[in-house]
């Protein structure tokens, strides 16, 4: 069974898509074929996207889906013409927050991912100017780091700090252990004071081959033998100096980082 | 007015955390205290989620909020207990999804989050590899991008091609405009064969003379004389060679990416 569905906003549609794709996951046997509708924010582009809606419906001969994060009621009503089924995703929340807080909705557009908070906006590119110099041990200055990710290459370091960069604010640096930190199981002395922010990721030593095939074919750094030593050693010493480390192979970027902020009580929020 | 709300999950909460930053957003007036609790997927897990809950009511002398992803019902019962408002994000959708798609939802914990679907995750984390080999004109080879990001340094390339790869799997380039190209006012040869790929960002020479001058304080990169004569050569290359142009002064990277994908027709998908 294939279904359409359209995630429509007056903004970026993030909100809608996020909540829209965690809804859909939950209906295993159903294929979806999602389509972005952003920056629907006046009549005239409601009517447009009323259009394509008809016209999708008219193709499918079943009615598409609406997931809807517009909070004008003008705008909702226009594309409601089209027939779809509409999952107003604000709709059943704002009257008991509007209770709850003795406060009206402002009715603004949905302004969660524009420039709203300038200086946590500011925050996120700054952090992520951050993991970007202190990748891979470029800069090995930590004293600003929220966190400091260790282990070997092609552990999935780079994109989790990135992530928790963009997304947080977060400052993530990354450390790769050598073959000489390796080879002498210890922690290398620039990361001893910083001991409190280090957070270990390990992989398994197949797939860890695989990725590295891909990068570099043939060499011995892709051997699954080369793998499968880096890895029991960094392990080795992680354990030794008691570095918490979390397996990345069946983990998402997400779900690393949400991980590692539990785990180090960051409390940083998602802008 | 202060007001303390929960973003509780049984997976990373991050959907929780956006559908909930963006319901808090349409409140001006309020506060919020936000706090994370994932990864809330047994009972013991519950138990103390809510335990939490009930001490910050005790403090606050207020039920505080709770936006809830969890799909055992169960698990929201022990919660509930806590006195908080629920606020349960998928719960006023199921039963229309279900009437609609003639399916039971699976109850499965929620996965959009994590890896289920594997190759999309690979394509995410390939296309952070390529912006990073792409980055500020590295690599100049674009044959794979489907993005190349035209402009100034320090107009807001990198971290929108960041973005645009680590969510949607989109391969994004950057090439920054060179003194050489802006006084010759002709686009490099280089990008000539991926016009239809390209497109330019502009920023505010004041805010750029700002951004460049905590990089690089007290340098003629830095002044506002060379930022205005930067960006209006930039914007005239790219008049003159009908290259669309967004400013970014105002614009966040999420609104960056949606415009960009909306110009270009990408209908690549958030993981």
């Amino acid at each position: 069974m294939r279904r359409t569905v359209f995630f429509i906003s007056d903004s970026t549609g993030i909100t809608a898509e996020t909540i829209g794709n965690s809804m859909l996951a939950q209906f295993e046997g159903v294929q979806f074929d999602t389509h972005r509708l952003p920056f629907i924010d006046n009549p005239s582009k409601a009517e447009a996207a009323c259009l394509r809606i008809k016209t999708k419906y008219a193709q499918d001969g079943q009615r598409p889906i609406v997931v809807n994060t517009m909070t004008s009621r003008s705008l909702c009503d226009i594309v409601a013409g089209s027939g779809a089924l509409m999952l107003d995703v604000f709709a059943p929340f704002i009257e008991p927050l509007e209770a709850e807080l003795g406060a009206k909705q402002s009715g603004a557009v949905n302004r969660s991912h524009g420039l709203v908070d300038f200086e946590r906006y500011e925050a996120r590119i700054e952090a992520t100017n951050y993991a970007l110099a202190h990748d891979d041990g470029l800069d090995v200055d930590y004293n600003q780091a929220d966190v400091v990710l260790v282990g070997v290459s092609r552990s999935g370091k780079t994109p989790t700090c990135l992530y928790m960069a963009l997304h947080y604010g977060v400052c993530a640096a990354n450390y790769p252990l050598t073959d000489d930190d390796l080879d002498k199981l210890e922690l290398p002395t620039r990361l001893r004071p910083y001991r409190s922010r280090l957070f270990g990721l390990t992989i398994d030593p197949v797939r860890l081959a695989q990725i590295r095939e891909q990068r570099r074919p043939g060499s011995r750094y892709a051997t699954l033998k080369q793998c499968r030593w880096e890895l029991e050693q960094a392990d080795r010493l992680m354990r030794r100096e008691n570095i918490p480390v979390l397996n990345t192979t069946h983990t998402s970027i997400e779900e690393i980082s949400s991980k590692i902020f539990e785990y180090l009580g960051i409390e940083r929020h998602m802008y």
